[in-house]
């Protein structure tokens, strides 16, 4: 493989000096991934020049990999004769996709230009809610009915594949669509003694609603190793598929997603360096302020305490190491749930088992921090109350914040809420309350400075 | 779909009363990855029992499916040759995975007796490092040579496909096996001109070494939306393919990993039921323990300045506040860049890029939240410095979080660590020792309390 630093000046050269046949031949030597990423990086009058230079299927294609930003841009670029005729090439999960980003008036334009059957495609897929399973999937399937043959079943595909985004997966439907089983086309190919579709295909179907959540979807596939996921209507009549290419981008989204609800962001659709400075200042903003002000709780609890440490100063420069702690301790344990809920290995129903194994390991986790930090101030202060302080003080410190860690996103989970909002940052600052309120009690009486 | 847990009632029922015939035919109608989780719950007897009703075929795509610890559990309850018979039916990567997990002693009896076919396989997969390209590949492809027709290619692939993983790349390769060109079973069958592979094939194969990262292939074969990923040595001849059903698992893996280094742990390999108190404990305390000692920095700094806050014991009551906001906004930058890392949308010649990007949104959402909290502050304490005091540090503050989010995970990456280690528990601890010393010092001039 080239560098594509490399390819990309080629690309600027062939232009500049308007060589149009060594542009064409560069272009025709990358993939469609790679064209998508050219255009990314490319100047405005750069962009149209290569796109207008593609062959419509391959500009079909190129589209739907490009970053959603730099693609609205490109499209304000072109006319709409020339974006019809690419809608009309690509898949309809995919125009669809494209024009919803766009303004209702520019999408009514377009498809009015479109042939016929994209426009009813594309209309039928824009009514289903974003992020659902119908909003992803394809119309372009294989359907065929339960007394073709093998050898029938091969020929019509050979046939009609061509307009086809999956051609792998042959599903077998009643007269009135009803999903009855699926078959691949390598049980095809390998049924030497030409069976019909009913006697080859397997028969307990997985498929999801059309109004199921995307990532539910997704995370079927990748658990029964499917390369298409069937979906149906409400009457088990099949309406589309979810194909794995377009599985492995929504796993790859809610996992982005998570990693930034965890990070006490509003999940954004760009990538990092197509967000404006304001964008991401907004998307970060809200979160920071509903923490910063709810931190002042912390505040308030240590004003009650004025006294306590202005007798003995020492017990301030202790409290960043036991609510730092405190905080990491709750967000191991809130990470693992929430990843765990999201991949389906931890369920509402397993409460008690959760909140009982936390419990033990915080208590061998909290023993052995506790005991080595209050060995520490004990002796570095000279003063074995304050190490008894830090060594109590750490336990109930960490049993707090990992059983906080355990309920709190199950909770949300269970009031419906996305449990990954109670990462790190939130689950912090809940824990902080708790651990300077426990320190400060158990030194007054500990230390009697009350 | 029936419910899971009426399934193991009805398994259950039919073990107690010994009705073998009603076992065999739940077993019929569930999906191999449903039988596993069935095994994975059941208890030991229960496990056996279940597990010889199973064809061998069916034995070895179940045993895959598995977690390890329960896998583990069963293997010690079968014997060496009931093991054989069914590492001889596994593809030979998942057949290497699950060796790889026994002990030497027990994989050779194993091998020795599977057959000489098997044994040279999994031998070959076994010499790979782990969670590399070679390790997760399977080398049951087909690969054909150049001068094949596309009725040849599906006349062989319909009489030798039953023992290839997948037939739906055929891999086009020279006399010496090295890679040329890839074409897919799609392409063959929709050709009715019968052409030959060198006509047909796409000659830009992206194809991955044997050495690289797994991670690495899987987000290429997810970029350019393959079925399957070539894997070559480095003489370019094809020794393997991965297969999309085993990039999904290993984005998967991923990204789990990732969560869990991010939220300061040791990756686990099982699950979280599957992982022991004792092993869960063991993977938490190595972060919190060096948090801990490290936070101990932050009071050393608190220690000094002990004249500032017995004069002015508010200041103490404020520290949270601004300890957790620095946290989270250099959380949110870190988090950011190390999945963008990830995912290859940020790279570290994109440095400057993101340290202007960051200075400017930090500038803007420290001059907010700083405003709100200054005005607060300022309000309720009735003393305009300390207001514009918590102005100026939550500025600084941000500014420096936010930076540091950046550039301490590119720092890592460059020095090739893994710069998920840099996520928020060690980057809050990192911030909160400049946060505090910015904290006392503008309060030591700005109220004249040294």
């Amino acid at each position: 493989m080239r560098n594509m630093r490399d390819i990309k000046d080629e690309v600027r050269t062939a232009l500049d000096n308007r060589k149009f046949q060594d542009l064409k031949n560069i272009l025709a030597s990358l993939n469609e991934a790679d064209i998508a990423e050219l255009l990314n990086d490319a100047e405005d009058e750069e962009k149209t020049a290569i796109f207008r230079m593609l062959s419509k299927d391959t500009a079909a294609n190129v589209f739907a990999d490009m970053d959603s930003e730099e693609r609205r841009n490109l499209v304000s670029l072109l006319n709409n004769s020339e974006l019809s005729s690419v809608v009309d090439e690509m898949e309809p999960d995919e125009a669809a996709d494209l024009l919803e980003e766009m303004p209702a008036s520019v999408v009514s334009k377009i498809l009015a230009a479109a042939s016929g059957d994209t426009r009813e495609k594309v209309n039928a897929l824009l009514k289903y809610p974003d992020e659902s399973a119908g909003s992803v999937m394809t119309t372009e399937y294989v359907a065929l009915e339960k007394d073709t043959t093998s050898t029938q079943a091969i020929a019509w595909i050979r046939e009609h594949g061509d307009e086809r985004e999956d051609i792998y997966n042959i599903y077998v439907i009643s007269e009135h669509r009803r999903l009855l089983g699926v078959a691949t086309i390598r049980e095809l190919l390998l049924d030497h003694a030409d069976h019909r579709l009913e006697e080859l295909m397997e028969k307990n179907v997985i498929s999801v609603k059309t109004t199921e959540d995307q990532e539910t979807a997704a995370r079927l596939l990748a658990k029964y190793n499917f390369t298409a996921l069937p979906v149906v209507d409400n009457e088990n009549r099949l309406v589309g598929i979810i194909t794995v290419d377009d599985a492995v981008d929504v796993l790859q989204d809610e996992s982005s997603e998570d990693f930034e609800k965890m990070a006490a962001m509003v999940p954004q659709e760009d990538t990092y360096f197509t967000t404006s400075v304001w964008g991401h200042a907004k998307n970060r903003l809200p979160w920071l302020l509903v923490l910063m002000l709810a931190s002042i709780a912390t505040g308030v609890i240590i004003e009650k305490y004025e006294d306590a440490f202005s007798a003995m100063p020492v017990l301030v420069a202790l409290m960043p190491m036991l609510m730092d702690t405190g905080g990491n301790a709750g967000t191991q344990t809130s990470t693992l749930i929430i990843r765990g809920m999201a991949v389906d290995e931890i369920r509402l129903s397993d409460f008690l088992r959760v909140f009982w194994k936390e419990f033990r390991i915080s208590i061998i986790v909290g023993v052995i921090l506790g005991g080595i930090n209050g060995l520490r101030v004990g002796l570095q202060y000279g003063n074995p109350m304050l190490g008894i302080l830090i060594f109590v003080t750490l336990i109930l410190d960490i049993v707090i914040a990992k059983l906080t860690g355990a309920c709190l996103p199950m909770l949300v989970k269970k009031l419906g809420g996305d449990p990954a909002i109670i990462a790190s940052p939130l689950l912090t600052t809940a824990v902080d309350v708790s651990a300077v309120w426990i320190y400060f009690e158990v030194a007054s009486r500990l230390l009697h400075l009350a």
